[in-house]
């Protein structure tokens, strides 16, 4: 499998939500010849507009490119891409290459893998970290495992559309690998939201914490980037809580199968719940402030 | 009450255990002249040999500086050393000052400030946030409240032991701040040993995980520090267990007393007491990793 | 479908571990005709030798029964003895009933009801309330959902096996049911547990605690039943701890179904993971207790 | 001391609300001759119209009494009647006893019997299991701790007000039973209310869940109680919210001094600061139904 380079590769690209268009977006402005597809076909007009093909279904995108990407919204949606009538598998076939960058629990990436490998093709899952602003700048983290090759003919596609790509073994590695990122993040986010409560009701300005945090052992972009919204009680979606929770779910799912104990993921779990209760579910996840605010 | 230059001022110092010292050091170092007093007059051997002068008692401290600082380890130690027998506030008054730089509540501020106030000083607490490492170079943060003057009159110590200052209000305000984010902290450290414990469960490599937090969102100082030596289950002191739990049950008492919620707060607190079953009260608080991990 | 009366029906039980034993043992006990089958047929020699007819497939127990019991360990379980190769839908017909006292998820309940009436036959899920000791004396608790007719047929059959039987509606419903109850009583037993553990720190006699309570107004037998071998660091399996947790998992995901926080439960559960750590699967779930005393 | 016989003893109650008030009535009504004390004298007046003395002072009611018992709100209250102006302390001598059968922790038992007895009187704590119902019943449960000979002399007034008395041990035993109890029925509250919730979202009838538990394992008179009111959203104070979260707190803060994790206590304290943050301090401590509840 030769390395991907713009011009010489064909690129495909499954699935043009918040995230995906943004990485699309930016491979096009590199120079890549892509190939979009989507389940309501009107969210790739942006990108048709910039240069990209429209394809009908998964399976047109994979015949007509060398290396198919796709950033899909949960584990049914990859498995239909995939797996479904007319997807990813039906038409993948030796030299060609699938690179799923959507987030999915390991056994999902393992089904896709399968499916794909039997067709004779080769799978990467490559979920990212980072959301809509690192997408668009191209600043996002690739968790990547699987075939090698794959990452190793794929790697200028990822440092087009991120800045460090990691290689971490088997299929599921990167799924796994995300999951206890986001686990951590969606702990941290409830516990700031804890914090900025905390320090309005004890009488103290909600702007100095974030001020003070930023100086210290402590600062994060995350904290620097959400609190002053929080502390309006803004929550424009960058990564929506329903997702958050989902991988907070998934991530409590994984320590069970270990039995590995995770109290904060769990209670912090709860409150997301709480948060998509009082319909928060397509806020921002930090939309958790008012779940953990709420009096009444 | 004059600002305070190296030379012109004459500054006390209570309490050189590990913090203490480290601070003290770095105003001498900046041509400052100290008295220090500690309760076991042997810590102050190192301080002595760079040129501090030794006092017998905090009374005798007081006497004889303009401005004179603690760092004590608990709320108990504070009153004693302030209002005890040959305490600060038996040699405190007018045109002297009191910058009490320990982690205390809130109630114990302003008991402290009542009896330096009451004896005609001006008080400001301005508990720290940092450990060893930034003390030693000079780059704590102090979150101070009180009185006015006496901040303005003590920024150029500050500036000399801290990279910032902030100026909170009123007596309560340092304490309560320094709370919230050490409660945060205290949270992130307990998500942060959960992921990594599930990494390792998981398969993956915690060293991978501890490389891919960095790029991310979450990126902060304390995971890069910390994250290394708890893989290798090596917690050298630099913020004792004990006192991080101190502050989240100190923390979750402010949370009572306002009727606000901290549920992660009080699950990572319940971590802490288990490692303190365990024996790590005295080892780093990123020793909460054992107890996360304890599958016995 | 005609009342179940012993002589008159021949019913069928499939599953003989612990409870489906004791259960089957009662019906035998009764008068009735019982064909009997298990995995592992050398389960079934006490019941053979009680009068019980030993079946080679779930398939041939339902061809030779009128009503079938199922008494299975889990989710998968279920699916494989209903839908699998030689299973129960591949008998059934109308006529026929089945009846499912395992306690799984309302979507499988679900999925085996449509197998079965499918077939013709009429489906009833009683889950039950109670472990080894009531199953032995006929002393447990039916939440049944599904066809009425069958649960009306089926209720002399219940009432030889229970105490009591409840009618709940659809299908789900008693899944639903159980797992609120089972999920109430884990959280019970950990809040149990940490009373017991709190006691003996606090220098209190441990039985002294167990006595208070059989007077007051959280008396309850299991609290009476499992005090004194919890003191005694004893958990022979009347409920197996990883069947415990496995309820507390799905009663988690029915409350993220309906976004309905459920804080206790949630750590509850990690406690029961973290018993599974210690090797506790296999014992009672009362052995949360080591997993809240450890102090490694 | 002799045993305290109706007519032969003098007895004094101090602190006439909900539960003393209840207590007492049930002593004049045995024949007792009774001297009472309350905050606002015009809360004896049903027990003056019953036949009670009424009193000034702690004080007063001391001297005139051979055994004087009390049950006041907290902690504080229990100082202030005990070892402020006129109060117990000040009138005590050999010969006369002090029951407290407040709720307090050990600490402030430790500190009234000092005084007590340091003005050479005996004291015993006496606090009690039960509320306002069992207190009208002369149901309650005494959990003793302190001077023998006074336990034994005031068991005859222990056995018209309760239906079981123990003897514990040292001064401090009877607080710390009493936490333990209240803080597993604190837990077992939370989780009753999460059942009742998950039940109404997962369709079921919550009417059919008090029913289900009242046959099973974990049927308590507090949840057969509760329930029916639960369900429909009343809570009339029989033990109002903030007490219940009173005794979580010190019930954490023992499990704090001796480092016994508790983490079902703690997730449960949040939900009644939570409730409290609502409103319901005045409520029953079913009231919790609600936190869980709210999806606002």
């Amino acid at each position: 499998m030769p390395t991907a380079a713009p011009g010489a590769t064909k690129i495909g690209f499954l699935g043009i939500g918040i995230m995906g268009n943004a990485m699309a977006a930016n491979l096009i402005k590199d120079g890549y010849d892509v190939t979009v597809w989507n389940r309501s076909a009107d969210k790739c007009a942006a990108l048709q507009a910039a240069g990209a093909k429209l394809a009908g279904t998964p399976a047109e995108v994979v015949s007509s490119c060398d290396i198919t990407l796709a950033m899909l919204s949960d584990p049914e949606a990859c498995l239909a891409v995939a797996m479904g009538p007319d997807g990813v598998a039906s038409a993948m076939k030796a030299g060609k290459g699938y690179v799923d960058v959507s987030t999915v629990d390991a056994a999902t990436a393992q089904e896709v893998a399968a499916a794909v490998r039997g067709a004779g093709g080769a799978y990467l899952e490559a979920p990212v970290s980072g959301s809509k602003g690192p997408a668009e700048q191209g600043q996002l983290i690739f968790l990547s495992a699987g075939d090698r090759q794959l990452f190793d003919a794929a790697s200028p596609l990822l440092e087009v559309m991120g800045k460090a790509s990691f290689y971490l073994g088997e299929v599921g590695a990167g799924a796994n690998m995300k999951l206890v990122v986001n686990m951590i993040m969606g702990s941290m986010m409830v516990s700031y939201a804890e914090g900025l409560n905390l320090a309005k009701q004890a009488g103290l300005q909600q702007a100095d914490l974030v001020e003070v945090i930023k100086l210290g052992a402590i600062a994060c972009p995350m904290f620097a980037l959400k609190g002053p919204s929080m502390i309006e009680g803004k929550y424009p979606p960058a990564f929506p809580l329903k997702h958050q929770q989902k991988d907070m779910r998934l991530a409590l799912a994984l320590g069970d199968e270990h039995a590995q104990q995770l109290p904060l993921a769990a209670a912090a779990n709860e409150l997301y719940k709480r948060a998509r209760a009082a319909g928060y579910s397509d806020a921002d996840f930090s939309a958790v402030m008012d779940a953990v605010a709420s009096r009444k």
